[in-house]
């Protein structure tokens, strides 16, 4: 029986390893990418953890990964299939893991740092030029635009602040919406209609993303008319939401309306022994180093659990 | 009128400085140290901090502080000696900084991140030996001390908690506590004396921590009986509480029971423009990374409230 599965190695998994590891825990990691680093390894450029400035994503996560290594943690290169919940020797709720390839991992406590991926447009170009214009992270990459023009597409609450964000930065940003009514809260669209160099573009989706190595321009297309244009951006910041990978957890623990796994800052889950650190909890701001904190905060949880268990 | 003023520049306050300006804020640290890092600067050795392994706490503290620099951050040398409230050209609320040496500043919103000091035993070597054996941190130091004797000074919470998180780590861990009563909740002292390494020496105070470059003993005195004796150990972790730093803000935030901050992990205080980030906060975990990421949350914050202002 183990004392703690961290499943998921991006920054906040790789945190809660090394401070499971320093606590001399009985911890195993698992990872089914077949790398650690999680969303970070795409990303071009980090300029926002304090202490390694304008580093690429890639260095990022390789550090990050080489630091829990240094402390000697276990990876298992595997993915979870499922989670059961199981009675220990003692009478106690512990939990099975079970692995697609190896066998089944019993252990007292859970950490799920499985993350969230952002949902994508689907316009031809993303994918081909993301970490390269697009991107979907204002807070982590709009300072790389200064002085540019970018567009947001949404028309959330995200959208709306990446907009704010963006717009003290930028010498223009557009707001790209395939409606003309928004989810933003109504004192945040007014704000956003006060700010001179934001321009919303309602009933407009984006056909595709162009440029040649960086973004030069989005194609839109009016969705009433068919009406087509071309909107010359540096940079398309895409906030329509993201996906919590929560497939596993959610039979266990309560999942806020958006799907986050609910959890406060104690990294608690609504079930005994299960915890969640990083992009999957209900938190203020999604970032590397608010993902890095909860994997510090969530194995002082599981410690405490322990030790009252 | 500066959009925020971060008062401290440790951890939080520097972390919030490069969110600041990647947000392109109007912003300004005051530091009163006359060096950046906190109570980083003076630790021997930092193993926690997810992708600088091994480090000290001086050079970590100077890697920060460079960070910051690099992206222009605005220092001021100086102490804020006091704060007001005052209303802007617009009528808003806004605060002015009063300063020591310089002038005052006036601005929309103020970051505290002056950050706690871990009560001092005030026994003799104390001083001498931190960092070399005396910490006020087992989570940061434990890990040190595998294998070793150690001793935790204190009766409350976080001694029990530091005595359970070293027992798996030493071979054995003495509690010294100057009564027989402890603060600490009764679970977790039942927990304490149902593991077989940990040793409560009741009634006895630490008198002087002895040692040849690191700690090597800890001469103790009954304080009934007057009876001294010497206790062989590697490290003394000293659990006395803390003293958050809140002089300059107390008069417009509310604190906790223990003079913390009030303010959950959007870092908002009941003070609206005024944020609390690092161990200032009433927070689960005081540690590098969690302050770091209050830094960023905190701007967050600040951005936020500055759009509907």
């Amino acid at each position: 029986m183990r004392d703690l599965v961290i499943i998921g190695s991006g920054p906040a998994g790789l945190s809660a390893a090394i401070y499971a590891k320093r606590a001399k825990l009985d911890v195993v990691v698992i990872e089914k990418a077949g790398y650690s680093g999680g969303q970070i390894i795409t990303t071009e450029r980090v300029d926002n953890y304090l202490g390694l400035p304008e580093i690429d994503g890639f260095s990022l996560g390789n550090r990050f990964r080489e630091h829990a290594d240094k402390l000697e943690a276990e990876f298992i290169d595997d993915e979870v299939l499922k989670i059961e919940e199981i009675t220990d020797s003692e009478g106690k709720k512990a939990y099975k893991v079970m692995l697609d390839k190896g066998e089944a991992i019993e252990t007292k406590t859970i950490i799920a740092a499985t993350g969230a991926s952002h949902r994508k447009l689907g316009a031809a170009g993303e994918e081909e030029f993301m970490g390269m214009g697009v991107s979907y992270c204002a807070t982590c990459d709009g300072a790389f635009f200064r002085n540019k023009v970018t567009a947001v597409a949404g028309g959330g609450d995200v959208a709306f602040e990446d907009a704010l964000h963006l717009s003290s930065l930028c010498e223009k940003v557009y707001i790209i919406h395939r409606r003309d009514e928004f989810r933003a809260a109504v004192n945040i669209q007014q704000k956003v209609k006060e700010t001179a160099n934001i321009e919303i573009l309602p009933f407009y989706e984006i056909k595709e993303i162009k440029g040649d190595k960086k973004v030069t321009s989005v194609q839109l297309v009016q969705n009433k008319t068919g009406e087509e244009k071309e909107l010359g951006v540096s940079a398309v910041f895409i906030a329509v939401g993201m996906n919590p990978q929560t497939d596993i957890f959610k039979d266990f623990v309560d999942l806020d309306e958006k799907g986050y796994v609910k959890a406060g800052e104690d990294c608690k889950t609504s079930s005994e022994g299960i915890y969640a650190a990083g992009d999957i909890r209900t938190k203020p701001l999604r970032q590397i180093v608010t993902a890095v904190a909860d994997g510090a905060t969530a194995v002082q949880s599981v410690e405490r659990y322990l030790h009252q268990r």
